[in-house]
């Protein structure tokens, strides 16, 4: 896949040229893999896909991920764009993302969370078997397995159900047409006529800037000190989602979603510098310039994420109703143990951030 | 209080006088602190001593800081000392050790475990109160809290009436009268009559080699990782006593004490260097040489081992008949924060030890 990175022509294109060269490639790969998706969607009406086959995942990801690029260049570059039009490509993008990436994501964490749990109870030597800790871990750990894989086989179930039917819906032929549009001829404005490298790097630097700022409000010096324990100190970890992270609206009612969507005020930050993480990557994309450190931040934020979701996820299958005190015990040490890995990106991402080239790409621009 | 050190007279003094010098300063703390932790336990026959206020520890704190002292330097110096009258005398000391750690033991965990359970259901903000996590943590910690205080409290209480009823006995009495002759003579053999430094020395030496190895057989490499999640990946942490562990007998039937003094496998080497460096710190002592270093791994090693039982108290109380699964829920929670807090002390000790100063001191035999 060509990503129509300016390196080349840099210094005699346009910025429209660059960009419509971006958002050409990505919507094309926008239209390759959407049929695929639908078709492999359709394919599996029971729509229970395995963990170890998940099928489908390859082209939806592929979907996603044009999905995610052309709505990150249509954000970082709008000045550049016809803005009615560029806001409500993007509305309809995070439509279909949103819908999208739910079974996916219920899928890594279902993967995630029974991985978490063979790992916790699978240590014990024969000789340790007596212990007590041991015997409620014995007891509670396949009853605490069995509920997670009901309930996220539940809520995938329904997500699929949900794409099933979008799939074939009006709302996504039209935006199926919008992204045709953008591979023939992407709806530029006049200033999209300057130069590349003065016009698309300053907004580049602006992704850059915005995402420094947001780095710096979070307790990164905390976050560098292994095992303060800041993301474990709280038995619950659910919230109204705050002001500042856009809000999902889920399609349809989900069980375990109103948990999933929810985030803890403690989490918010993070998960708003993992969305302008991936703003910087794709607005470096854009202008020929990855970055590898910032892919790096990427992952760790991807896992901060996950586990954050998974542990409401545990947090909410504990509120189900008749289970065992020691199902329940299992579900407050998994949930302990989600909590951990959330700790554990933020560590990492505090050490990873300073290797970060902040200004280094900026030089390019005089190049 | 004087340590005795040899330091002054290091040149011209025997091993024997410096080894008796030291007994007998720790023998005259022992006498001084036994009535006063006597009359302050009987004083209390009710015996719920509060955190806050804690009673008759700062003797009994007194008595144990001489009890340790006095047990390692006769394990260590063992061969300058007649050899019937030493083991006899460690094995009494290790007996009043175990009786008089008890309830300070219990009074630490209960302030440890209900300041974990505050410190994880107290960063709820007003507004994230409806979460589901927080709504399962706001049923089940006071419900939590209030039965793991009622546990260790009985367990407190017991241990309390035990040590009441053996600071009368004939046992004790004897101990004592040891105790007075250490003070008047030490019963050394002909070996102690050599100089100082050239018979103690390679005895400390002896001690911190063997500290060495059992360093050695540690997964330091793993436990300097932060976030490796070792220690958190049991969901039991009780098992039989290794045999390599110097084996506590209880006296009495405690409630919580069978799972107390059960350690994990896992931990055993962990709890072996703790005594292994208790022994080195007291060889030091005798010496005259203190060491910060090994202070600060003895305080370590010592947050590994509070937090170990306290995990295991944890998991004990997750077995209570008719909890609610609200109840046992948080009490997962509470065990997995307190095994990542031995995850933690491992990663302190990972990189305390290297700053030892390992070889140094020997030197200090030559001067």
């Amino acid at each position: 896949m060509t990503d129509a990175p300016m390196t080349a022509h840099a210094a005699t294109a346009t910025a429209g040229q660059v960009l419509s060269g971006y958002l050409t490639g990505q919507a094309g790969a926008f239209l390759r893999a959407l049929p695929q998706a639908v078709g492999e969607a359709g394919a599996r009406p029971g729509a229970v896909p395995s963990v170890n086959s998940p099928g489908g995942t390859a082209s939806t990801g592929e979907l996603l991920r044009a999905v995610r690029r052309i709505g990150g260049a249509l954000h970082t570059f709008g000045a550049l764009l016809d803005p009615a039009w560029a806001q409500q490509s993007r509305s309809e993008l995070r439509w279909l993302l949103n819908l999208l990436a739910q079974e996916p994501g219920y899928l890594r964490r279902t993967a995630r969370l029974l991985a978490a749990l063979d790992s916790l109870s699978s240590t014990a030597s024969p000789g340790e078997s007596r212990g007590p800790g041991m015997l409620a871990g014995h007891q509670g750990a396949p009853k605490a397995r069995a509920l997670l894989e009901r309930q996220l086989t539940l809520a995938r179930t329904r997500a699929h159900s949900v794409v099933l039917q979008e799939l074939r819906s009006a709302r996504l032929h039209a935006l199926a047409d919008r992204m045709t549009l953008l591979v023939g001829e992407t709806p530029l404005v006049e200033s999209a006529m300057g130069r590349a490298g003065e016009v698309l790097l300053p907004q580049a630097s602006a992704a850059f800037t915005a995402l420094g700022a947001a780095v710096q409000r979070l307790p990164l010096s905390r976050a560098t000190v292994a095992y303060q324990g800041d993301a474990l100190h709280r038995l619950g970890t659910a919230g109204s989602v705050p002001a500042q992270v856009p809000a999902q609206v889920p399609a349809q009612p989900r069980p375990v979603a109103d948990a999933d969507s929810a985030l803890a005020t403690d989490d918010a930050p993070w998960q708003r510098v993992r969305i302008l993480v991936k703003r910087a990557r794709y607005a470096l994309e854009v202008c020929g310039r990855p970055v590898a450190e910032l892919d790096a931040l990427n992952e760790v934020l991807d896992r901060h994420q996950d586990a954050t979701e998974a542990a409401v996820t545990v947090a909410t299958a504990a509120r189900t109703p008749r289970i065992t005190p020691a199902t329940a015990y299992v579900l407050g040490v998994v949930h302990a143990d989600q909590r951990l890995e959330v700790e554990s990106a933020r560590y990492a991402f505090g050490r990873q951030w300073p290797t970060l080239p902040q200004h280094g790409w900026q030089e390019w621009a005089s190049a």
